[in-house]
């Protein structure tokens, strides 16, 4: 493809050799000749001078670069729609495979793709242009909305709701029981766990997540909201539009999580914890109660930067208990001096 | 259903309208007209202004409040027995699918539910009225009890004894090998991993959950005991019975677990430790060693009480690291003025 | 089988009856009459009283013990090789199963067991000797090389490229996209996931492992380093030879690990992290920036004796706390018996 092409397509200006042709779009690190690239920030400038790219997407022109330069105004998003544009390939419904199990009590629309050993139970909606591969279970009742992806080994349980273009990556469960019993007895008896989840359009759902369905009412993931691998969110979890759950967090019965929060990776939340929107939990952190918004860090999180100072002196707490010691034996001494 | 139904059925106390018709269950905030709800602590006594359900089960009946209550010894129990009564159907055994393959060599009791693309293979056994969902996996020789459910993507290995009225949920994996390795010669040698698992009656296990199987010997989880999504349970760890193990929990090889402990979310239990029967492990602690009976948290872990004191202190270490640098200054200043 | 046999086999030599015979491989606890077991290190010889075991494998014989020892340089690797050569069958090949799909554009080796309900795509090539359990998806143009086993509900996506001898544990997934999105008016867009993964051979991974595809270039595990359960290897992740990643770790972005590298259970690693080769993460910790070699411990990780002596101190600071009061006290008290 042209470099004038892409240009107007993402609507930047080129600097150096407006004839350069694209052949394919990749890392910085990993790109040959022909390739586009691009650089998040000025930090990365170092690295361009090793790639193989013949263009780099940027977010200012760069003087003295020995390489030609499309600037256009958000380079990664730029990057994003050429990797689409050269790699994704439009979506070619294959219809329902006779190799799939799928009730005649489901409804299913048009132009789906339905592959070989899935399962569809009755009562089941799915939507149009959603591709359901194989090994994928879809319970009772269960809806999904338009141009879903479910991937191989996705299990959906009865009544849940998805939205549309939903993605769902493999060995994720959505819809086992939340985790509920009540002692009597000296054992632990199971509480029913009868409710669903709502699954917003535009969410994705990283692979080997556990979603459990509500014990009454719903389990709600809202709009936009991304979830990485290998993450807990526990029955009655209410989480916001556009908000990063990043992998390996768990997120305990009934908790509320805003708009737009950040949860970093092995984050945990517990059980009834209330998180506005707009808050960005560190990496590892713990959290609990009502958390306003802001960013934190630590078990039990408090404000970051306080997290960071007191975690610098966590290290030298040996030094500071020696500096005590120091102090009793140095008063001990005055004292004796200065008798009362 | 009429609530004097309800209240000879739980053994409770009507206060308010004996005439109620109760049409479903659910939690306060979700509840509609006609729905009986509970409050499990006078703490959500406020709550119940705003619920719109027709009756509130309390252990206590509550003066000059405008509902009708059902008064009972434990209403989170009897919520659980009327979501149970309202919502679980009995099972209806649908017998062998066609769909599925069960080995000639299995045995396969009355009254089962082995749904399409379940395996089952030779020597296996299952027992009466259990259900094997889809895409669920059944080892050579492994025993499956009565009364069972399988959800859909379920894996057990070859050699595993499950108890009866097991609950495993989808995505779980019973029975892959312990983590076991000899390095020789600049290279790690793979241990082979003979032994199997034991889950005793009445053990539910969530979703993409990990139990290894053994070196030699087996891996034992007790009767009653739950454990929750995402959890590992390393070779030849012993769990006793009626443990509740939350969301997210590490436990390496050959831990001992006693009866009654709880570990809460993101524990994790390094190997060889033994915790004793009745233990609590707070979210996101770390242990090893002998743990004896008590409350811990912290990594590693100190009791809770300890704990909860010196995390207070540690985000006031800054102010700590002041008052100690001013404490230095002041006795450099009376040392001055007071020379030996 | 003699114990005369199993001398020579493991090149030891045997302290006790020569005539023993041999029925079993077991450890230490587990052990019958018949069977021969072994001790690690000397700490366990406490234990050989115990055992019903008929030989004992050691490193050094021992006097007075009321047992027939093997003595061997190093017993965990012979304990290894005798459950080998007792129980573990060798491969006979089943041929590729009727009930099993297989592109007819895949290359499938000669000797290979393909097991029902398993599923191959267009493109895709199998080893000689190799298993493909059942619900195992293999997706379009993935190379898996010889002598692999891939356990039942594992799913390898397209484009993944695997080597010999590599084993796979159930639930897990090889291959997801990564966690990948660009901010843009108020939403997150997605950043296709064009990229492989590159898994060496002698790789072992154990369950419900969420392996992620690269955005460009590979994700790459190298030869003979083994992953526990629950792991996350998020894109672009590059890990070196032989290392060990032991359960619920989490690895992130573009992150660099080293060979001969010991990450501990549930370590969690920042994006763009470099840990050197020999470099040994303690469990639970939290390690970013560059990590030269040694032994690291705590989030973020310090030197690990450095850690255990600042963990010292944590659990007393309420009492260092106090003593710092107490010194106040006496400073107040001193500089008010001595007046400027």
């Amino acid at each position: 493809m042209k470099l004038t092409e892409l240009a107007s397509l993402l609507n930047g200006e080129i600097f150096g050799n407006h004839d350069t042709e694209i052949t394919g779009v990749s890392g910085i690190h990993e790109a040959k000749e022909g390739d586009i690239t691009f650089i998040a920030s000025k930090k990365y400038l170092k690295d361009i001078g090793n790639s193989r790219a013949s263009c780099v997407i940027v977010k200012e022109a760069v003087a003295d670069l020995n390489k030609t330069q499309l600037r256009v105004s958000n380079p990664h998003l730029a990057f994003a729609k050429l990797l689409e544009r050269f790699y994704i390939k439009p979506i070619k419904p294959t219809g329902i495979s006779r190799d799939a199990i799928v009730s005649d009590k489901a409804k299913i629309a048009d132009d789906v793709s339905i592959l070989p050993f899935s399962y569809i139970a009755d009562g089941a909606s799915i939507g149009k242009n959603t591709i359901i591969h194989p090994y994928v279970y879809i319970g009772e009742n269960t809806f999904v909305g338009e141009k879903c992806i479910l991937y191989p080994n996705v299990t959906v349980r009865e009544g849940v709701k998805i939205g549309d273009r939903v993605i769902i990556h493999s060995g994720s469960v959505i819809g086992s029981d939340g985790f509920g019993y009540v002692f009597e007895d000296g054992k632990y008896h199971k509480i029913p766990q009868i409710g669903g989840i709502i699954i917003e359009d535009d969410v994705e759902i990283g692979s080997n997540v556990s979603v459990d369905r509500a014990t009454t009412g719903n389990t709600i993931i809202g709009k936009g909201t991304k979830i990485d691998n290998l993450t807990q969110v526990a029955h009655n979890v209410k989480i916001g539009s556009n908000s990063i759950i990043v992998s390996q967090v768990g997120i305990a019965g009934s908790s509320e999580i805003g708009d737009y929060v950040t949860l970093g990776g092995q984050v945990g939340v517990a059980d009834h914890t209330k998180i506005e929107s707009g808050t960005m939990i560190g990496a590892k952190s713990g959290v609990m109660g009502h958390v306003t918004k802001g960013a934190y860090s630590g078990t039990f999180a408090i404000p970051h930067r306080d997290w960071l100072k007191a975690q610098a002196i966590f290290a030298k707490l040996p030094e500071l208990n020696k500096r005590i010691r120091d102090l009793e034996e140095k008063i001990n001494e005055l004292e004796r001096r200065n008798p009362e």
